[in-house]
């Protein structure tokens, strides 16, 4: 049967067999709700508005419109703004990594990356390997290009070397988020890395890994990229997002030389090339070193709020609760007692003035009802607290219901 | 066989079938080589940069950064910001169509407005119909979805509406461009228009209308638009590219409403969503009316460039050469004696110090080899002028090296 647009012209419009895979975005739903006043969400990824550079914005604003208005409202090269590019090649040669400049793209978000990389790199029907649980913007994107997503079991170190043997025969790659994981918060040791790259290398298995977080660590930088290890069987993608500020959707793909003009041709396709002007503003305020300076601000902002997070979880939840403490980055992830189902009790947490995002949205298979991602960046130290007393209470009536 | 990425791993990463239909654009890469100091470049579609309203712009982001900077830096709606679409639907709604907010989907440039309905409504194998000849964007936008695209035969006027019925079978869409087409500057009369709607509805046919230029008229307002006629049939692209900067990669969707769920879905798995920041600015900067007076002066500068090109066209081209005059937009489409090939034409049209882009680009089928689009837009009238001479010269030696 072919697929027709709901609705009166239901003859009219044929959809893409893809549309049936595409699926409104169980955040982006979870968002509307839970922006009703007097809800205390810990549910949406929003960094917070407070670290958001507005001045150095406003000041960099002014200063590409009046050095170079001409040019940063003018179309402008697929590849990206050339300084950036170079800037995102050296701030990652820091890290460790050996990047050209050449293999940077500026794209529309790190989201976008996603899209370009399903886009070149799945047919219908291809195998594609993620963790468990994966970032759902992920599945999201993978999701309109027919793949089929196989999830690689994962201990608390990330997902197992040992696993992949099994499931690497065709797959296309292995999407992974090393640091402080969506949803998971959890990060991949340096070990593990090590591990999970020989593997990969070994069974010609190309890695997609994505590191929106890297740079939100609290006490200790993390370890290399796996990129670091790979270079031309791994591509990494960057963000501006979590960093300066998300509603500027810049991102960066570092690709393969030899996958790199197919990049850029699917990124013509899609939108030509990322807003210029969004591209010399954030360069304008990064040149000179800012975020050596921002950078440290949002990390001990970040921390306060997870030792917060942490002290009102370890006060308030029931027994059979179990939670990780993220070393960096937005989330705790949480498992509730094991008949509990977190989707069911989202209700009830709205209700008394509480949001999260229930787990079961972030499994490619099987998904585990009882987990929930709770952000921390958002609301502030006592907001927190309040928030975790609100949901304690909501989840221990829910064992009492139980029983 | 499989497609691979080439160069040394040619056996690590596979590549989608789809990629092996993507292709630079020609259009950038001559862009790249025209670039070079000293050419006239009548290729590029390029908006002239001393329309761009750079104080406008300037104002408006330090209002924004000032009175709303946390929100514009924030994650936003995927349907885009609410002012800016009921922006949108009012300004149509005073060019006679009858759009609601919630039927806009704002895009980041209408190039995604065009890869986002691409993504929703082609399957692999699937007939698309464009005009002849057609968007070179809109081509690259189709081809990665594997679509099988047949052309439309055309007169001066536009489409021919008797060529559908044998054509329209099994079609997802018809794409066109009413408005001052790029590349061929033609615009559609009220009754071709009314006739080809009026044929496609009896067929069934969807249509997909692009309208980026329509606002660019020189001496009187174009016909209602397609969507104005048949609203439920057609989606409808528009762009800020053309009335104030490119830069910003801002356009918008007009979708029906059993439609606009689906392309919102594909939409956030693209890019979450179009940089609020530049929705804000813009927003901002035509709230109150600045397109009315800015527009005008848009349109007094391009008639004024299309008068010098018509001009030097007449004075230096010679015998055998036959162009349109546009009555709006921002193209002269030439057709060169029959046995000159533009394509061939043109290194040597680069040496002489002009260029242009070869016609054979924008047909999905049977390309012409003797035609070639010239750009009014960029260059002054009097670099325009001396463009045109040096072009023709180099038309002449053509010409006389075929005898």
């Amino acid at each position: 049967m072919t697929a027709t647009a709901s609705g009166r012209n239901d003859t009219l419009w044929t959809l893409a067999r893809r549309a049936e895979r595409m699926n409104p975005s169980i955040i982006r739903e979870i968002l509307k709700v839970t922006e009703r006043p007097g809800i205390l969400s810990l549910a949406g990824g929003l960094p917070s508005p407070d670290s958001f550079p507005i001045d150095a914005m406003r000041e960099a604003s002014v200063k590409v419109l009046q050095t170079a208005g001409r040019e940063a409202l003018q179309y402008a090269a697929s590849e990206g703004y050339a300084p950036l590019r170079e800037w995102v090649a050296a701030h990652l040669g820091a890290q460790g990594m050996r990047v050209d400049a050449s293999q940077v793209l500026i794209t529309t978000g790190s989201q976008q990356g996603l899209d370009l990389c399903a886009k070149v790199l799945i047919d219908s029907g291809s195998r594609v390997l993620v963790e468990t649980p994966t970032y759902l913007g992920a599945l999201q994107a993978f999701a309109p290009y027919e793949a089929e997503v196989d999830a690689v079991p994962s201990d608390d170190d990330g997902p197992l070397p040992e696993a992949l043997a099994g499931l690497a025969q065709g797959a296309r790659f292995f999407y992974l988020l090393p640091n402080f994981q969506n949803p998971s918060g959890r990060s991949m040791s340096a070990a593990r890395r090590a591990a999970l790259v020989a593997e990969a290398r070994r069974l010609g298995l190309p890695l997609l890994e994505d590191n929106p977080y890297g740079d939100l660590w609290f006490d200790a930088p993390s370890p290399p990229a796996l990129a670091s290890h790979h270079p031309e069987g791994v591509i990494y993608l960057g963000s501006f997002s979590k960093v300066l500020a998300p509603g500027l959707r810049l991102g960066y793909v570092v690709a393969p030389p030899a996958l790199y003009p197919k990049l850029l041709q699917a990124k013509q396709a899609a939108d030509l090339h990322t807003p210029v002007f969004n591209q010399r503003v954030v360069h304008e305020v990064i040149r000179d070193g800012f975020l050596d300076q921002h950078v440290p601000q949002i990390r001990a902002r970040y921390k306060a709020n997870r030792d917060a997070m942490r002290a009102a979880l370890e006060r308030h939840m029931p027994a059979g609760c179990r939670w990780n403490t993220p070393t960096g980055g937005m989330f705790f992830w949480m498992d509730l007692p094991e008949d509990l189902d977190a989707m069911a009790m989202l209700p009830m947490a709205v209700e008394a003035g509480v949001a999260y995002v229930p787990g079961a949205a972030f499994y490619a298979r099987d998904p585990q009802p009882n987990t929930l991602r709770l952000s921390f960046v958002t609301l502030s130290p006592e907001q927190i607290a309040t928030a975790v007393e609100k949901l304690a209470a909501v989840v221990r009536a829910a064992v009492d219901a139980q029983r």
